[in-house]
């Protein structure tokens, strides 16, 4: 076993800016280490500087080539540019498909710049927690530009990046049906439309399609007053970068100015904070499953009890927080 | 205003299998009324008859055309068959895009048969209340086998069909890197494969792959002596469909010889239950939001604060049972 240093030194390396400090933190927060609110705190005071981007997309549409394109376009205007890829876990295929050697590659040797994929194995809001945890320590580590991509399907991934500072939403032409089925639930969220591909046939029409149902839903999304831009890129490339950055660039300017930013934020951080209550109460929930949920389990998978019941009983006896008295309780009704 | 019939009323008339009865309900699981818990409670003594198969996949890959085609076959055995489409939301769109007058086509004028896409509208856990409860509806009406069906993307998404009676995961020939990517996290929850498209180039080699995986993962895999089978499938022109239902049949043969099958009952139940108190608990964060969740939201976004103390926080005032007083209490700190 390699020693670890101690929590607090890890934070104060990391907010040194030393590169494996920030990737050990990481490491706590998908290992959801204990470590985690001794660490949340002492980073704190030193959060809130950089700005989030996030992009997400249905798979093959280019994501990490755009990001990667777009690490280059921030780090060209002087930026420390993290990025983190947020990718469904798989205890099968072993973690990450997209590996951080090929996201790697290109900014291998640019202290600048910090890759990773995150992996966050399994159920129970795993992503909602992470993810902005890891945030927090890249935020703290002085990056400047946060990039955070997801996979545009699931409500947990959009959700994600939903709450960004300025989310970013890629299509590709031509991608027929399979898009179509993704992109529900991604297009509302949309602060700026990338069409990547823009050379493949039927950029155009896709374009179009987008910039229609925008016309059409334009009260639905974000900002009453912000058209959601439509940027044609081929990041393969490095085409259209220059027009993407300036979009997010035009929408944070926006948002100051509305103080969309601000709400966007506060936002964030009820999101944060709730997703790690929600986890508490559901670790509480867990502890309970040895004796009471499973007897409940058995009663509703039987039909003796319904189970909204069921929760309504096991809400009960977290609330009154005194488990072994309340389950006696219940066992003697 | 259309006068709705009130809830007993309805569920009786689920339970005498008239569908407007069980769209209705299935409404109200949607809309998340308040009458739910009468609804469960009345549905309850009447279920856990269904067996319930999911389906997913990564999109494009022919969800949809397979359980119609499997519609058509477990017909063709005498049993009443009831199809859930779970399709991410969107507001945006207006909701399912891949609507139910396609899918109803075939089975439109066939009374056994009943078809629901359900939109889940947004966060909070929303897939995953509604989809069993659902379930239990279609379970409660006398429906021998209800089809679940979602995008195989996404943690929720995927849940739903793990906790099935049988798993199967869809895939296609040569759909490339966006494939790779969305089979994360869906190939170990498989019961049964199916590789659709099979007449087009490289289904053999997607065949030989997944066989691999399996003998690769087999210890990571469901049950310890099931193997997972692989079956070729054009489900456009209805062929390998027999091969499928066989392989669904021998899995469940297998899981009630194992005792697999009643133990992912009780996984479901117990999974029901959690989510439901889940949100409750969600549900009284919420109430606090005005108040006290906005505030330490403030002080987490200026860094006075860390999230995992502000979620402690919240969880004792929502433990206390009475908010007012300890608001009053912590304000007064």
């Amino acid at each position: 076993m390699v020693r670890q240093p101690p929590t607090a030194e890890l934070v104060d390396r990391a907010l040194e800016r030393h590169p494996r400090a920030v990737a050990r933190l990481i490491s706590l927060v998908e290992a959801d280490s204990p470590h985690l609110r001794a660490v949340a705190r002492a980073l704190a005071p030193h959060t809130g500087r950089a700005r989030v981007i996030g992009l997400t997309g249905p798979p093959g549409v280019g994501k990490s080539t755009t990001t990667s394109a777009l690490v280059s376009a921030y780090r060209a205007r002087g930026q420390r540019v993290g990025v983190l890829a947020v990718d469904p876990s798989s205890p099968f295929s072993g973690g990450a498909l997209l590996g951080d050697r090929v996201r790697m590659g290109e900014h291998a040797a640019d202290p600048d710049v910090f890759i990773r994929s995150m992996a966050t194995r399994g159920h129970l809001g795993g992503l909602a927690v992470a993810t902005p945890q890891a945030l927090r320590v890249l935020d703290a580590a002085g990056f400047d530009v946060v990039l955070v991509e997801t996979v545009g399907v699931g409500q947990s991934e959009v959700d994600v990046v939903a709450l960004a500072d300025c989310a970013v939403v890629l299509l590709a032409p031509g991608m027929g049906d399979g898009v179509q089925a993704a992109k529900a639930g991604i297009l509302e969220i949309a602060d700026v439309f990338a069409v990547n591909k823009a050379d493949r046939d039927g950029a155009e029409a896709t374009v179009r399609e987008l910039k229609h149902a925008i016309s059409l839903g334009r009260r639905e999304i974000r900002g009453p007053s912000w058209r959601t831009p439509v940027v044609k890129t081929i990041a393969a490339r490095a085409e259209g970068i220059t027009d993407l950055v300036d979009a997010i660039e035009a929408h944070q300017a926006w948002a100051g100015e509305r103080g969309e930013f601000t709400a966007r934020r506060l936002a964030r951080a009820r999101a944060e904070i709730e997703s790690i209550a929600v986890r508490e109460l559901r670790a509480r929930l867990g502890e309970l499953r040895g004796d009471l949920l499973d007897r409940f389990a058995a009663e509703v998978r039987s039909g003796t009890l319904d189970p909204y019941r069921a929760a309504d009983d096991l809400i009960a006896v977290i609330a009154a927080n005194d488990t072994n008295a309340t389950i006696a309780g219940i066992h003697d009704k």
